[in-house]
């Protein structure tokens, strides 16, 4: 997996370039992650991993095939200063969003790239009380193997979301969840919307399928992106040798 | 599934019997248990409460199928003092005994007929600094879809059950952790003893697997029944509509 921007500030332009491979089997016996980021900009090494960091929470670290960590993911990022664009603080947030554009592209590809995966979810929680409340939520929603394989039945059922969410350690009132499948409401107000369910269905036939989950407790937000639970997984796993 | 026992006490027997369901699908689409325990034992409902809540945890509380949490999941339990035998505080670790071997006895079978499960994985995690330590790596173990499917597929993968150990959220040193497959030695003092594999792999194809890992830590000791990760499970959940 490769992607690169050209990112164009006041004092000229900078490259960014990376290239990541993942959820395949790498010594020693794990799905492993490796990532490279590049760029002609010159910037010092702290704010560089400043950057990294801050792209890496919502991308790199924002994915997930089965819920099992690796012993040995890595990401790197390297500058050249080559293009003479000096990163200042005021150009550090063109920085940062260089990274995530190349970093939101690798790691999907991971997603996409799957141990069995036919679909990629991207499971967004809303109105959490926390950052951490929204991303425990969506990423106990996006590991739940009865979501991960209704997606791969293409079945619209909200009620594994809910009972994922419900099971992820964060309180809030199912009075005020709401939950949709590719932007169709299916449970608001603690009743289901079943009308919408053949068009849900239909969404989730689709390559990427959004979940989103509002839980009216707060403004907080985060996504993590998952991929269906196939038969295939099964075999790839089952029948792999140590 | 049923199963009864007979406690013989030096102020005579009593009886008691079990039923549970579970691992299926009921109302409203979710696996769920629903547990009925009876006795005709003399006993106050705090002294049968509080004997059920102890059996509970190692019993109906240690076990998981897909580490999925039902809305519903119900056990109760009935005395109704026929037998005669008043339980006081000396017989009481008599009732605890009987309640656990029923328990055990129909939370096994809960396991056994998981979806799609071919195998009952028995995870003994030892020497752990707490219960709580030692449940958690038991849990994470027996869930880890990497384990389940190598269970499934008979391949005595150390790795995998180490790696799901690693990421349980407790803290121990790799080099005094101890990992057996059935009694047999496949990891010690940070080296694999791959001499063992086949023997392991043997092992791995009965119906019941025991899982024992040492963390080196400290005293503590817990066990998580759980089962294999089958592509019929994904035909299960996958195909099952809303």
């Amino acid at each position: 997996k490769e992607h690169a921007v050209r990112v164009d500030t006041p004092r000229g332009s900078f490259s960014i370039g990376g290239m990541a491979k993942g959820s395949g089997m790498i010594e020693p016996k794990m799905a492993t992650m490796l990532g490279v980021l590049t760029t002609d900009a010159r910037v010092s090494p702290d704010m560089l991993h400043r950057a990294l960091q801050e792209s890496a929470r919502n991308t790199f670290n924002a994915i997930t095939v089965d819920g099992e960590c690796s012993t040995n993911d890595s990401l790197f990022a390297m500058a050249s200063g080559s293009s003479g664009v000096a990163i200042t603080e005021d150009l550090y947030p063109a920085l940062v969003e260089g990274l995530l554009a190349v970093s939101r592209d690798l790691a999907l590809g991971i997603v996409r790239g799957g141990e069995g995966a036919t679909r990629t979810i991207a499971v967004t929680v809303r109105h959490a009380r926390t950052v951490d409340d929204a991303r425990q939520v969506a990423r106990t929603i996006a590991n739940s193997p009865l979501v991960k394989t209704a997606v791969h039945g293409a079945d619209p059922n909200w009620g594994r979301i809910l009972a994922a969410a419900g099971r992820a350690g964060v309180s809030f009132e199912v009075a005020r969840v709401t939950v949709r499948l590719g932007g169709i409401l299916l449970f608001e107000h603690g009743l289901p919307h079943d009308e919408a369910a053949p068009a849900a269905a239909e969404i989730l036939k689709r390559d990427t399928v959004d979940v989103e989950v509002s839980l009216g407790a707060g403004d907080a937000a985060a996504t993590i992106w998952g991929c269906d639970l196939s038969a295939e997984y099964v075999r790839i796993n089952g029948e792999y040798r140590t």
